[in-house]
């Protein structure tokens, strides 16, 4: 029998405990053997709960305690959950985690001790939630050259843009009512100014490319500006607008970024509504495979956090090895990247915007507005073409 | 350096060989060794191809060749490649396959083969193509009670299918232009009717829910009867046909099908299009997931093929367990299964249908037809109610 801690008992920690306990049966026939709880590591009491008797504010003694194998970070934030998870894996226990800012803040480092410990420190459920995505970026794509990774990877944002689509309703107004239903939190900058899905597109390109993407390098932009008319003119052209956060590789160079991006509906992300997540992944001789499902909750989330549990506990004395090196990824400034440029500007004559960014396709306008669509454009060419103009707001295209 | 054999130079085959020279040095870094092609079996001859020099037409002595550890069959079929798989596998040689034929028909049996060996039959791509969809459910979702299976697993159908609803154009005309365009066999029965569909949902029923689904058990009905009408139909309530390989667990009830099922927007597999693939996994603790991709094609199934040669050079020696029971699972007869139904009959009185069907959904009929949507009804129900009608045709509707 395995035994594991459980570090934080709130919404993640506390769904690790239901599906361990759900599928005990079925987790014990896959793994071999069970896997049973034995410590719940949190600083309140929890009075009344089934396993209240589990619970402990003393680290030392889990960290200390050898039948323990594996244990789960879900205490979130790079402060303690930083300070315990080395501890453990220190002490050769490996840790499996949803806690996405340590991994994008320190991954390297705490996978370079569960190697020297021969242990594993494993986080799935850190990207996408529910999704499975890191294990197939290193176990199905393995013969892969992964070219590109664009995902709609915050369930909040897409939320918000999902109704401000729907119902032509405004993003303040959406805001408050993600906030009533708790889709969105009391203070929603980290997933409205898009750090959230930042972090996100930081470990997984790290994992595609190989080498460490910091997420400090990722241009990120949110959807505050995104407005109901944006909408309408995407209603012109069947597109709608997703924060992606994405990354790719062209020509050796690599572009990542954090951004709202104009979907036509030929695109598998476009369908993508809600609080759901999905990740596009296209590889050099795969071509495009897409993953989707639920991006946060608790029991998704857990469900993720506890698949690898069971793989560290059916590799024990082994470390899983990620493919992501501490070596820097060199990411190219933007203004190489290449696409075409959805854009509003105050009203001007057809023939300014085409002399100045070329051949473009005109929509219907606002009163006072002009708005078109670009050719592919690089984004130096567009900057030095809009600087012409008074731009209310500009989108990229994807395809 | 692992050196491998590859059963078959066809399609598939001359993909294997591709994807592996094209990522010749990610693949041995990410493995630890090289991975080198010794020998290509086939009965003819390939003058002029670059790996020409490799082309053998001697199994036996790939068989008996102890440096060939993992062997690819790419040949198709329940003949020659049952023969040469199970000789292989006694030979302690790993079998990664596309062949969803030989695994539908001769999965267990052969996995049994490799464990008694220590080696590992493999077959990701015999599902989806390059999808990865057989390694995470045994692997990401190792922690779900598996409750549902939906899948386009068909890109010649799904093809027809887009094709019918985009254009309004007839099935035997798409299927022509399908056939000249290659995405159709000169022999369409097993696609259109089915049958390729079928086995597939058996061998991913069979993961998911432990134990052998066979394949002749799946009732089976092919696309051959949808018309135009029942599209325009489908634009009045904004949905679609799409065939689906499906299975479900109801009450501790198994049932599998494949049919063509009405799907309305709101569900994932509905903008699936074209020749691409997509597989819905619900878990009951995950909820639903979704994996998209291309479902067939040389360098997406050889990719497939290729993650699961990595994996059985990582694991010589030792065999990877798919949870795959020969243990018959018992399905349940269809009788049982509710869902709604579309329906069209011969024009009759709204009162006497719903006298049959109870409260209906009434759409905007064609000259001489009652067209309407039923509430949830069980089959039997249904053809009951059916009965007294004389029944145009009718497709059964998933959320």
């Amino acid at each position: 029998m395995a035994k594991i801690a459980v570090l934080g008992y709130g919404t993640v920690g506390s769904g690790i405990v239901e599906v361990l306990n759900t599928n005990k049966e079925l987790i014990r026939e896959r793994v071999g053997e069970a896997i049973d709880v034995k410590y719940i590591l949190d600083l309140r009491e929890f009075p009344g709960d089934p396993y209240e008797s589990l619970v402990t504010h003393d680290f030392d003694a889990i960290a200390a305690d050898p039948e323990v194998s594996v244990v789960c970070e879900a205490m979130g934030g790079t402060g303690a959950a930083y300070k315990f998870t080395k501890a453990c894996l220190e002490a050769g226990k490996s840790v499996c985690t949803s806690n996405k800012a340590l991994v994008a803040e320190y991954g390297t480092e705490l996978m370079r001790i569960a190697k020297d410990k021969n242990c594993s420190y494993l986080f799935e459920a850190s990207c996408g939630g529910g999704i499975p995505i890191i294990r197939p970026i290193r176990s199905s794509l393995c013969p892969e050259r992964i070219l590109a990774i664009k995902g709609i990877l915050n369930g909040t944002t897409n939320y918000i843009l999902t109704r401000m689509e729907q119902e032509g309703a405004d993003f303040a107004d959406v805001l408050k009512q993600a906030q009533e239903l708790g889709y969105a939190e009391a203070d929603p900058t980290a997933d409205i100014e898009g750090h959230d899905a930042c972090r996100k597109i930081a470990i997984l390109s790290s994992l595609a490319y190989g080498k460490t993407v910091y997420y400090q390098d990722v241009e990120t932009e949110g959807i505050t500006k995104i407005t109901t008319d944006d909408f309408a003119y995407m209603k012109q052209i069947g597109a709608t607008i997703k924060l992606l956060g994405m990354s790719k590789e062209v020509n050796g160079a690599y572009y990542a970024q954090v951004a709202p991006f104009v979907l036509k509906k030929t695109n598998p992300l476009y369908s993508v509504n809600g609080v759901m997540n999905a990740i596009l992944v296209t590889g050099n001789t795969l071509g495009d495979t897409m993953y989707y499902g639920a991006g946060a909750g608790s029991l998704p989330t857990a469900s993720a956090v506890v698949s690898d549990v069971m793989e560290c506990v059916m590799t024990k004395g082994e470390t899983i090895d990620s493919h992501w090196s501490e070596e820097k990824l060199a990411l190219s400034p933007l203004d190489g990247a290449t696409r075409p440029f959805f854009v509003r500007v105050k009203e001007r004559a057809e023939a300014d915007i085409k002399a100045a960014f070329g051949e473009v396709k005109f929509l219907e306008p606002i009163a006072g507005e002009t708005a078109f669509i670009t050719a592919e454009l690089s984004e130096a060419a567009f900057k030095k073409a809009a600087a012409e103009f008074e731009v209310i707001s500009f989108l990229r295209v994807e395809d």
